[in-house]
Formats: structure tokens, C-alpha cells, sequence
């Protein structure tokens, strides 16, 4: 499914394409967080239109607890059900089931958890996960995995790393012998592992890479750990990832974050902060960060970037977004969540022009800087 | 500033125009409800594009509060802190003093009150609401009146008609000898009160219409009335106002009060209940009302109605409508919002589409009975 289109000269950025039924996706990609089959605040025509989505984020956790595996099949898988007949990423739920349900118990068959909504009790094994995400219909799915937090102990993360192996083995083989529901191709990513230990990286990426999985996630990382540490083991961990494989570093993060991993190879983020960030009014610009509930925006009687592509920037003054976001008006969080992703989407656009142009090198550490700023 | 083009034969309709200098309106019209300066849910572009809103109303006393004079001055009044080049209509704050404020004081000079929001004094008097709303720029302003509730004594709403006309008679001198600030002309909508005792509604009519404001309002109705008392006094009191001046009724109401009061000979019409039943999961259609919510939508995996021209009806299916109301995804308040709003503009265009084409008589009390079934 992936194509490797180029590779920049002095860092290992890289251009490709994602070829799917729904679509062909341009890397560097950045994909918008739909948990529960809606972007939040956005809707899909402006996430086409406005955002320029390219592949959008569905969360089997949630959708499997609401609407559930037989509402979903009945509406045709995600794509039917929210309208949206572009490509589709799901995880497989088990991030959330450590962070977000109360009761957990991980044994070698799978993960049972209790509902964050009702305390109804279920199962997540490396086969049904699977299933779910068949019912899905997503273009790419993902494996099951444990997500060690940190800091983490050495043995606690190998003997991690272990079961996590041992369930990417299983559900490689559920998919391989499984098809798809709705007609359209399914892919399945495999993740790494290893937490910060680069032995266990390395052993975690030559293991997923061997059971040959049309991509492969690093996992494990942005879950607390200092910014230079995950720059650090992202950095590593691309040197032992397969070249034709595209590369997706799961929960990543701020823009710099993404112009840094670019750099060290990454073709794939999600992240929900643009559209988290949006609603408690924090937007990101190309200039920097602006806290909109600042006083310094209530008698700002201007644009804030008049040639930003956004309605935010070109269409209202900044006291009237500062008016919104501080009277909870829902217009004011469409407006900040439309424009985090359009500015998102805009940034993995101009990375990928600078790749093309092969002013990458030179750009990045400027633009890091730069988006950085407090404006 | 009005211009009656046609009265229906055998019912009072009217169809007019309305001459502001942001544009002509075509009346019967229903007005949207922007309290603090945004129309719950829905964009601007999508009020002018989606809804084909063509005026809207802001509430003087929220917006009074918040922002405040100060900064609505400084953004050029309201058309320019929203960016909103099409008319506005303000009231004068006196009915939210009355229903929101915690202390309130009237006296001959004014209202005392407290703000809902931080507990700080303020006086309203007849004369500073029209520099508020001459500080917001209106295109049609609305005088200070006290608005009796629903039952109330003859004595007491007597006297409180009278303390409207005095404050309308000074409201009126005031606004005639102040001059609008941002260079387009305002307009100034007198208020009839009177409760539901016929001999004050012709009196306070008549009195309202001696004031030659640019249009009258029917106030003091839709405070917790029977429905046919509500018609009886709106039948009642259209035949004491003058012909050449528009007629609003404030505060209505369903899709069938609207059309009702519509044959009674009201032109303008503001309410929230659009907004409001519309983040509750009430949608109002032409074939009638739908709960969102319920549970019989949850498996409707098909369009409510595709011919219908809004996203909710013809974008989406009603199982996915369902499933955002009820995990309080902001995409199902903007598609419910969305759509009663251009469910409301839509049933007035066919409205005056039925007057123009003599047909009105016969098609109202047909389509009244429609709206109001429960599907
Ligand atoms: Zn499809
Ligand atoms: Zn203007």
C-alpha cells in the first residue's frame, strides 16, 4: 500500500503515498482524532472542504461501546455510518482500555475491562479486535498492544513487550484469515514496542517487522516522557524499521513535535491536542501559540492572520473569537477546531513542499522555532 | 421603511418588504436569535448561505454585559464584531431584566438590576437603551417597555402599560433628537402591551401608533398563555395597528404559531426555540416533530427526508444523528441547530411563495396541522 517517493538529503524525511479503496494519502500525513465517529466540533464536509483531511482517526473503544458492533454493521462500517467515504485509521482499543475503564485485567488471552459509561463488562482479544475493526470497515487497522506507562522498569516493559508480540502474532493471523465485510481493501499496522529501552526497540522492530504487516506504529511513546527522550528513541527507532513501510508515530503531539519527527522519519501522526487544545482556546498558528482567553485579544479589533486559510484568521476579529471562547458560545469551539486542523493539515503540506524541494533541512529548525513562539 | 406589497384575500396575511441599509427584507420573516452575538451553534456563513437568514436579532442586555459598550464601539457596534453585514434587529434588554437579572428595582426613571453574570448594578432607562443600541448599530432598535407576566391583574397591567408609554414617549423623543454612529440609518420599533385585556391592547395600539415609530411589536404575548388566548389577542390587536407599519410579534414560536399568526397579519417573528429544542434533539420538520433521541432512530440507517435542503436531512443518516445527540458530540447541536433554523426560514419562503400565489388560504391550515404531528 505504501510508496516511498522520496528521501531528503541531510535528515530522513521522507515522501510517499498511502495507497487505499478510499483514496490515496499524501506523507507526511497528520490524521484528525473522530473518537466517536465525529471530529469534534467539525463536520465532514468541512474536514473535506476546509481542513483538507486526507484520513481521519476512529476509536474501536468507543465506537464499540457506542454505537456498538451492530449498529455499525447495519449502517455498512464507519464510513457509512458518519458519512465519510475517505480513508479511515482505527486503533484497536487498547490504549483506551488502560487509560479510560475502571477495572482492567490483562491476561495472555486478552484484555477484559469494565465501560467507562455503564461498568458493563468486556473482552478485547487480539482475534476480536480484529473482527471489530472488520465491522469497522476501516482502511487501516491496528493491532492489539499493552501500552506500558512511564517511567517503566526494564523487566516490566521486556515481559510488556512480550505479550504484546505474542498478541501481534495472533492477530496478524486472525486478518490473514479473515476479509473484509464491506468490499473495499483493509490494511493492518503493526506496533512497536520497547518503551525507552533500545534493546527492546530494536528486538520489538525487527520482531513486528517480521511478521510483515502493511505498516508499522511506534507505540509506547508521548505517554509523559521528557520531548527529548521520544525524539531520542523516535530517532532510533526509524533506524530499525523496513524502508518500503510506512511509519506511524501514535499520539504525536504539537507542531514542532511533528516537524521534529518528520525529520527523524515518521510518516503518520494523530494526535487529538489540535482539537482538545481548540476547545479550551489555545490555537496553534504559524507564528505561534495564541491563548484566545488572554485580555490582551478583548480589544483586539483585527484579524489575526488575514492570509491564513481559515475562518478564524480571515473571517473575525480577535475580539469577537475572545468574546466567544470566553461566553462558551459553541461557535467559538467550531471556530478554534476548524482552525487547529486546518493549520495542522497546512503544516504537513508545507513539509511535504519543503521535502519536495529539498529545503527541508534548512526550513525545519527555523519553523520549529518558530510555531513555538507565544503570541 | 416598510413597504406593503399584498394582502392575502381571506385572511389577514401580509407580504412586504423591509428597507434597512444592510439590505431588503422580504416579510413574513423569521428572525434568529443571536443573544451574545452569535446564533447558537451556527456559523455566519452557514446563517447566510445554509439558513438564508435575512435579519437577526441580539439581545441588548447580554451583550450590554458582555462585551459591553465600550468594546461593541471600539469593533465598529455589532455588525462589525461579528461580522455580520446583513440587518440586525436589538432589543432594548427589558424583557432579561425581568427574566434573568436577580434584583430588579423600577422605578419611574428606569430598571435597577443586577447582573445575572457577576452581581453588578446597572440602570436601563428609556433613554441610555437607545445609546446602547445606537452603540450596537442596530438596524431596528426597540424601545425600554416592562412586560407584565401571564395571569396578571387588569390594575396591575393597566398601570404597567402606562409606565411603558411614558418611557416610549421619551424613548421615542430620544431617539430622535440622538444620531446613529457608524453612518447607516437605524430604524425604531415601538412595543403594544396591554396583557390579554382587549380594551388596553387597543389602547396601548393606538397610543404606540400615535409615537409614529417605524414599526410596531406585539409584546407581553407567549409568556406562558393558552395557545388560542395567545391567537385571540394577536387577531385582537393586528386590527388596531396601522397598515403601513410592520407588525412584530415577540417571542413566537412553533412552526404552526408562526403560520397561524402569520393569517392574523404579523410580518416579523424571533425566537429561540429553534436554537434551544434544536441542543435538546428536537427537530422540527414539515412533515412534523422528531425527537432525536428516541430510541426508534437508532437503527434508522436511511436519510430523514433527501429532498429536504439541510445537511441533517440529506447528508446523514438519522442513526448517526441519533448516536451524536446522545453522546454530546458538538457535530449533533451544529447539524439540529443547523437545521431547524433552515427549517423555520424555509417554512416562511413558502410562506410568502402561498400568499403571492393566493393559495395561502387554503394551504395554512393543512401545513399547521402537518408541523405539528410527532414522527
Ligand atoms: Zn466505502
Ligand atoms: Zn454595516
Amino acid at each position: 500500500m505504501y510508496t516511498l517517493r522520496k528521501k531528503a538529503a541531510q535528515t530522513k524525511a521522507r515522501l510517499g503515498t498511502l495507497q487505499t479503496d478510499h483514496g490515496e494519502i499524501q506523507t507526511p500525513i497528520f490524521m484528525p482524532v473522530g473518537t466517536l465517529g465525529s471530529v469534534k466540533a467539525v463536520s465532514q464536509d468541512d474536514l473535506v472542504n476546509k481542513i483538507k483531511a486526507q484520513i481521519i482517526l476512529g476509536n474501536t473503544y468507543h465506537l464499540y461501546l457506542r454505537p456498538g458492533n451492530e449498529i455499525m454493521q447495519a449502517a455498512g462500517g464507519l464510513h457509512g455510518f458518519m458519512g465519510w467515504d475517505k480513508p479511515i485509521l482505527t486503533d484497536s482499543g487498547g490504549y483506551q482500555i488502560f487509560s479510560l475503564s475502571d477495572i482492567r485485567d490483562l491476561k495472555e488471552k486478552g484484555a477484559t475491562f469494565q465501560s467507562h459509561l455503564d461498568g458493563s463488562k468486556h473482552l478485547f482479544t487480539p482475534e476480536n479486535v480484529v473482527d471489530t475493526q472488520r465491522i469497522l470497515g476501516s482502511d487501516i487497522m491496528m493491532i492489539l498492544d499493552e501500552c506500558p506507562p512511564w517511567p517503566a522498569e526494564y523487566d516490566y516493559v521486556k515481559e510488556s513487550m512480550g505479550l504484546t508480540h505474542r498478541w501481534a502474532k495472533r492477530g496478524r493471523e486472525h486478518f490473514l484469515k479473515t476479509d473484509p465485510i464491506y468490499g473495499h481493501k483493509q490494511h493492518q499496522f503493526g506496533i512497536v514496542q520497547g518503551g525507552t529501552y533500545k534493546d527492546l526497540r530494536k528486538e520489538s522492530s525487527e520482531f513486528m517487522a517480521s511478521l510483515d504487516f502493511e505498516g508499522l506504529a511506534i507505540g509506547g511513546l508521548s505517554v509523559g516522557e521528557p520531548t527529548d527522550i521520544m525524539y531520542e528513541i523516535t530517532d532510533f527507532n526509524t533506524d530499525h524499521l523496513p524502508e518500503d513501510k510506512p511509519r506511524y508515530l501514535m499520539g504525536v503531539g504539537t507542531p514542532a513535535n511533528l516537524i521534529q519527527c518528520v525529520a527523524l522519519g515518521i510518516d503518520m501522526f494523530d494526535c487529538v491536542m489540535p482539537t482538545r487544545n481548540a476547545r479550551n482556546g489555545t490555537i496553534f498558528t504559524r507564528n505561534g501559540r495564541v491563548n484566545v482567553r488572554n485580555a490582551k485579544w478583548k480589544h483586539h479589533h483585527k484579524l489575526l492572520d488575514p492570509d491564513f486559510p481559515s475562518d478564524l484568521c480571515r473571517r473575525y476579529n480577535m475580539s469577537y473569537i475572545h468574546h466567544l471562547i470566553k461566553s462558551d458560545e459553541i461557535l467559538g469551539l467550531e471556530l478554534t477546531s476548524l482552525h487547529n486542523l486546518t493549520f495542522y493539515l497546512w503544516l504537513m503540506e508545507q513539509i511535504r513542499e519543503q521535502i519536495k524541494n529539498d529545503t527541508f533541512q534548512e526550513w525545519y529548525p527555523r519553523m520549529m522555532e518558530q510555531v513555538e513562539q507565544r503570541i
